[in-house]
C-alpha cells in the first residue's frame, strides 16, 4: 500500500513509499533479466493519455504495462484530439475513468493532471504537466542511484546545468534532502537553484555549495553528478544561451576518476556533455532508461492492485 | 446471430437484435462488476480506424475489445495518414480486411463507411460517418435507458436542444418509435425535428408534441430527457447561436422531481445544462459512458463470433 | 537462424534465409487458415516506429505481431513527435532498445534505419527509409510468387512502370536474378531500369529485354507481371507525367490468357491498371496483402527468437 493513490508531485513520495517501490522494482528487475513472463496486471487496462507527444515517456509506461501482462489504450498526440474541444478537464476525467483501470497523463498545462484526477476514481499518474512536475522521472533517477550505489543515504550529489527551471532537478533535490545528502550546485548566475529549495535543504539539516563553473576537484568529490540541458527558449538573447551552455558543458577532462561517481541525465541530451563520456564506467544515463521499466512496473502494479 | 454483419445505420437494428445485444451486454456487465477475466475474443484483432480523431469513441471500442481478451491495431488520426493519398475507399477496404477480424471505422465523409464495407468480408461497425450516422451511440443510449428503467416500452421521451441536425437524436427517436413511446420535442423554431421523423412517429401510431421553450410541467411528465448540444457552426450569426443556446439551457429549477426521470446526454457537453444537475439522482449522462463498454463488447462479440 | 540480425536491405537475404523464412511462413499460413491460436512471441514487445505515417505497412507488422501472441508499442506519426527534437539517431536507438524485444522502423531519411540500428542490441527491421530500401516489401512479393507458382526458379518476370526510381522493383529484380530468372522491362525512355541492375543480371548469367510500350505477346510469355506506380513528383512537367503514365497503363486487352501468369502490385495503386483486371484469376495484388501477414510473422519470429 502506497501513501497515495494519485501521484501528482514528487513530494508525495515518502521514504516508506520509496522502499516499497524499490523492493517491488527489484523483484521485477530480476524477473525481466530471467525473461520470466509476468501476469500481475493480466486483464487490466492502462489509459496512456499524452495531450502533448512524448514518445520516450509514453513508450516507457506502455512497455512497463505490457511487461506486467496488461493492455493499453493510447492517445499519442492529444493536441490534435477532439477530446479537448470545449470539454472541461473534469468531464474528460469522468469519461476516461470508465475506460481504464489506471491512467497515465501528460498535459502541457501546469496542474491540469491534478484537476483531471479529482474526477477520477482510478489511480492517476502525472507523466508531466508543463513546467510543473514529472514525478516518475524522479523515481527513475532515484531508483538508478539506489541500484548503482545501493543506498540513497549520505551521498554527495552534484547538479549541473539549468537549476532554475529544471523540474526534474527540483523534485530530485527535495527528495534526496530527506536522506542526509549534501549538494554541489553548478550553474551560471542566470540559472541558479531557487531559494525555497536551498531553504528546504537547510531545514532538513543538510549542506550545499554553489559554483559558477565546473571545478574538477568538486566533480571528483561527488557520488552522483546529475547533468541537465540548458534550454534555448529560456533566454531572450541567443548569446546569453550560448554563454550559459558553454559554462555548463561537461568535458571528459573534468572527470579525473571515472570509477568514483555515477553520471545521470534525464534525456534527451543535446550537447551538454562530451560524447566520449558515454564509454566511461561512470556513464549511467542510458542505464536510467533501462531502470525506468522495473520502477514504472512497480508503480503501476502497486497503484492498480490496491484499488 | 444478429440480422446484420455490417452495422452502418441505426435502422438496421431490429427489436430482436436489440434483445440479443442487451442480453449479452447484461452478461458482460455482471462479469465486469465481478472483475472476471473474459476471453471471448482471445486472439482476435480489431482494426480501429479513425480517419478523424475521436478519442472518446475510439477508447470505448478499444477498451471493449481488450475487456474481451482481444487485441487492437489502431489509427488514431487518419487525417494525417498516407492511406488516403490517392487510394480509393474500395482498395482501402480490401487491404484492411486482411489485417483484422473486425473493423470499426470513423470517417468525416457521409456514406464512406458503407462504401468501404462493400469490399470487406469481416464485420464492419460505423463509428460515425460525418453528419450521417453513428449507430452505436444510439445503442449506448438505448442500453442506458433499458438498464435504468428496465424497459424501452411505453415511455415518454423528451428531447431537448438541436433536433434538426443531431444525428444521435434522429436514430434514437426512430428506434424508440417502434416501442410505443411518445415524444416531447423541445427546441427553438430554428432547430425543430425534421418532418420525416414526425411522419415516421405517426405511421408507427405514436404521439408527439413540440415546444419552443422548457416547461417544468412537461419535464415532470417525462421518463427520459435527452439533452443535446446546440452547435455554433450551425448559425451564420453569433447572436442567433446565443439565443438558441439560451432557450435550450436546462436549469436545475426546471426539474421538480429528480427521482421521476433520467437525464441523458451523448457528450461532450459544453454549457447545455446547469452543472449542479450532475449531483441529482436523475443524472445518467456519465453512466452512459460506463454502459458503453458492455454494450460495445456485446456488439463486437456477436459480430466477430458469427463470422 | 537467419544470416542477419538487422534487416536493412534486400541484398542481405540469402537463398538459405529465404528458404527458412518461407518454411516458417507456410507453417503460420496453415495455422492462420485453421484459426489456431499462436503464442510463439507471447510476452514479447515490438516497437513499431513510424517517423512518417504508413498505415498499411504499420498495420501489417502490428497484426503479424499480435497473431504471434506478442504486444506492440506504436508510434503512428513520429513527424509530430518530440523524439526527434534535437536528439541524434544514435541516442534514439539506445533509448528505444530498452523498451522492446524487436524494432520495426520507417523513416523518411535514407540510411537512417541503419544508423539507428548500430546502437541497438535488439533485432531491427527496416520498414522503408526514404527512397533507399524497403526489404520486407520484397519479401512479401517473393513469398506471393513462391506461394502462387511454387517456385522462384527459372521464371520469366515482367516489370512495368517506373523502373528507374521504384525501390521495390530494384530489390525484387536483384534477388530474383539469383534464381535463374529472365526479365522483360517495360517502361518509357524516361523511367528505364538503371544500368547497375542490368549489369548484375548479366553477371548472374541471366537475360533481359527492354520495351518502351506494352506488347500483348510479351505479356503472354510471362510467369509474373509486376506493375508499379508512375509517380507525378518524378516529373518537372505535368505533360511528361501524363505521357509516361499512359504508356505504362495496363489494359484488360493486353492480357490474352489470364490463367497463364500472375499480376502483382506493391500498392497503393492509383490508375496504373484497368480495374476489371481485379476479377481475373491472374490478379494477385490483394492476395499479396494477405501473404504479408505470415511472411512478416515468420521474419519477426525468426529474428526475435534467435536473440
Amino acid at each position: 500500500m502506497l501513501s497515495f493513490q494519485k501521484l501528482l508531485k514528487g513530494e508525495q513520495i515518502s521514504k516508506e513509499d520509496l522502499k516499497k517501490l524499490f523492493n517491488q522494482a527489484d523483484i521485477y528487475k530480476d524477473k525481466l533479466a530471467n525473461s520470466e513472463r509476468i501476469k500481475d496486471l493480466d486483464g487490466k487496462i492502462l489509459a496512456s493519455l499524452f495531450f502533448e507527444p512524448s514518445t520516450r515517456t509514453r513508450f516507457s509506461f506502455e512497455s512497463a504495462m505490457y511487461r506486467l501482462g496488461g493492455n493499453v489504450i493510447s492517445l499519442e498526440n492529444g493536441a490534435s484530439s477532439s477530446i479537448k474541444k470545449g470539454e472541461t478537464l473534469d468531464d474528460t476525467g469522468r469519461v476516461i475513468d470508465q475506460y481504464a483501470d489506471i491512467i497515465v497523463m501528460r498535459h502541457p498545462q501546469p496542474n491540469s493532471v491534478e484537476e483531471f484526477s479529482k474526477y477520477v476514481n482510478s489511480p492517476v499518474i502525472n507523466a508531466g504537466d508543463g513546467e510543473n512536475e514529472h514525478p516518475t522521472q524522479s523515481l527513475v533517477d532515484l531508483y538508478t542511484i539506489y541500484s548503482e550505489i545501493n543506498t540513497l543515504d549520505n551521498l554527495k550529489i552534484g547538479v549541473l546545468g539549468d537549476l532554475k527551471y529544471g523540474r526534474t532537478v527540483h523534485s530530485l533535490v527535495k527528495i534526496l534532502s530527506n536522506y542526509n545528502c549534501s549538494f554541489e550546485f553548478i550553474s551560471s548566475e542566470d540559472l541558479k537553484i531557487p531559494n525555497d529549495i536551498k531553504e528546504l535543504i537547510e531545514r532538513n539539516g543538510n549542506g550545499f555549495n554553489e559554483h559558477e563553473k565546473i571545478d574538477p576537484e568538486v566533480i571528483n568529490s561527488l557520488d552522483v553528478l546529475y547533468v541537465t540541458r540548458v534550454q534555448q527558449e529560456r533566454f531572450t538573447y541567443y548569446e546569453d544561451y550560448l554563454k550559459n551552455k558553454d559554462l555548463c558543458f561537461l568535458d571528459r577532462k573534468h572527470i579525473s576518476d571515472p570509477n568514483k561517481l555515477i553520471i545521470l541525465h534525464p534525456l534527451p541530451r543535446v550537447d551538454e556533455m562530451d560524447r566520449s563520456i558515454d564509454n566511461l564506467p561512470c556513464a549511467k544515463h542510458f542505464d536510467q532508461v533501462k531502470y525506468s521499466i522495473p520502477i514504472r512496473m512497480s508503480l503501476l502494479y502497486l497503484l492498480a492492485s490496491q484499488n
